[in-house]
C-alpha cells in the first residue's frame, strides 16, 4: 500500500507528521513525501524542513493521499500542479484525505463537492463556498474522503483510517506503540471548550494563522 | 528564547515534531533542529527526513533542550558528541527535556541521576539502572528536567512547558491554534487501557520498537 503525503511550502508540520507517524507503522505501508520537486520543503514557521523524496509525477497512483494544511495552501487554491495532480491521483486512490486547511485544497480542486467535510475551526466558513458541506466534527468520513479538523486532528484521522484500511487491532497496536493516551494540561483544544479570552487571542491572529499574512 | 531539538539518525519523527509544533508557536521562540552535522536526518522508519540547520557546536547555550527518542538513541548511550554536548548545554539551559526514549540518552549522560523521570512504557525498566527514578506518568517534571512518555506525549509535555515558560493563556492559545482536542477512536493508548491481545502484539515487537533490530 502506497501513501502519498503532499508537501508544499508553508505547510504545517504536525498536519503531515501526525498521520505519517500512524500510517507508516501499518505493516507493508510505503509512505512517500511528494512535492512539485524533490528536496527540503519548508513549513509555515520557517524553521522546519521535511524532505520530499518524490516528485508528484513519480507517484501517479497512491492508494492513500494525505493533504496537510497550513497557510501555504492559499497558493494551491486556484490551479497549478498540486490540484492538477490531486484530481488525477484521486481517480485511482482508495482514500483521499486531508488535515486542517488541506481540505480547502481538496475542495477547491472540486473533490469535495456535495460531500461532508471538516477543516480548522477558523476556516470552517470557507468550505461551503467551495461546494463542500461543513461538518463540525474532528474526523469526517464521506465515502472515500476523510477530512480532519485542525493540525493535531490528523493523528485521530489516521488511526480511524488505519482501522478501516486494516482492522481495529492494528490501529490499536499503532496507538499503543505511539503511546497515544492524550492528557492535555488544559481543556482549550476547541473554541467551545477554551476560555473566551483565549478564543479571542487566537481569533485576533485568524488571518495570520490561515494565510501567513498579518 | 532559543529551543534546540536534537536530531540523530533513526529518531522518531513525532517525538520531535510534536513539541516543535507547540514550542515554535511561543512568541519570540527560535527553534533550531541541531545534529552532529547539518542536512537531512533520517527517522526510524526511514521514509522521513528532517533538516538539521545547525551543528551542535552552533548552539552551545539553548534555553530549552528537547531530546526525542527512537531506536537510534541506542547509539548515544555510551558517549559520543551528543551526550558530550548535552552535558555542556545542560549547564546553562533553563529546561532540559525529552520525549519517549530520549530520557534514556539524558539518563545515560548522567543528567537524571536521582531524578524522577518517564519514558516509553516499553522502556520503563531501563530508567532505574541508569540512575533515574522511574515514574509512570505522562509528563514528569523534576526541577528543570521534564520528561514525557512515548512519542505522542511530547505534545502534552510541550503545552505544560509552555505554561511554565510563559503562562497558561499562551499555552491554551497554542493548544487552540493546533486544535488539540484529542479524540482517539480507541482507548488503547496505554498498556493499562488497551485490550490484552493488543498489548501482546506490541510487546512481541518490543526489541524492534526500542532498538530497530528484530
Amino acid at each position: 500500500m502506497q501513501v502519498a503525503i503532499v508537501l508544499f511550502e508553508r505547510f504545517t508540520a504536525l498536519d503531515a507528521v501526525g498521520p505519517y507517524e500512524v500510517l507508516s507503522r501499518i505493516p507493508d505501508a510505503e509512505v512517500v513525501f511528494t512535492s512539485t520537486r524533490t528536496g527540503p520543503v519548508r513549513n509555515d514557521v520557517g524553521s522546519l524542513a521535511l524532505t520530499a523524496t518524490a516528485t508528484l509525477a513519480d507517484v501517479p497512483h497512491p492508494d492513500v493521499i494525505v493533504v496537510p494544511g497550513g497557510p501555504g495552501q492559499t497558493d494551491h487554491m486556484t490551479g497549478g500542479p498540486i490540484p492538477q495532480w490531486l484530481r488525477a491521483a484521486d481517480r485511482t486512490s482508495t482514500w483521499t484525505t486531508s488535515v486542517c486547511t488541506g481540505s480547502l485544497i481538496l475542495a477547491a480542486a472540486g473533490l469535495l463537492t456535495g460531500r461532508r467535510a471538516t477543516t480548522h475551526w477558523l476556516a470552517m466558513d470557507q468550505l461551503a463556498p467551495l461546494g463542500a458541506l461543513p461538518a463540525e466534527e474532528r474526523v469526517v468520513t464521506d465515502g472515500k474522503y476523510v477530512t480532519a479538523a485542525g493540525v493535531s486532528a490528523g493523528i485521530d484521522m489516521a488511526l480511524e483510517l488505519t482501522s478501516r484500511i486494516v482492522d481495529a487491532t492494528v490501529a490499536q497496536a499503532v496507538q499503543l506503540g505511539i503511546e497515544y493516551d492524550p492528557r492535555p494540561p488544559f481543556a482549550a483544544g476547541s473554541p467551545h471548550a477554551a476560555p473566551p479570552e483565549v478564543v479571542a487571542v487566537v481569533q485576533a491572529y485568524r488571518n495570520f494563522i490561515l494565510t501567513g499574512v498579518h
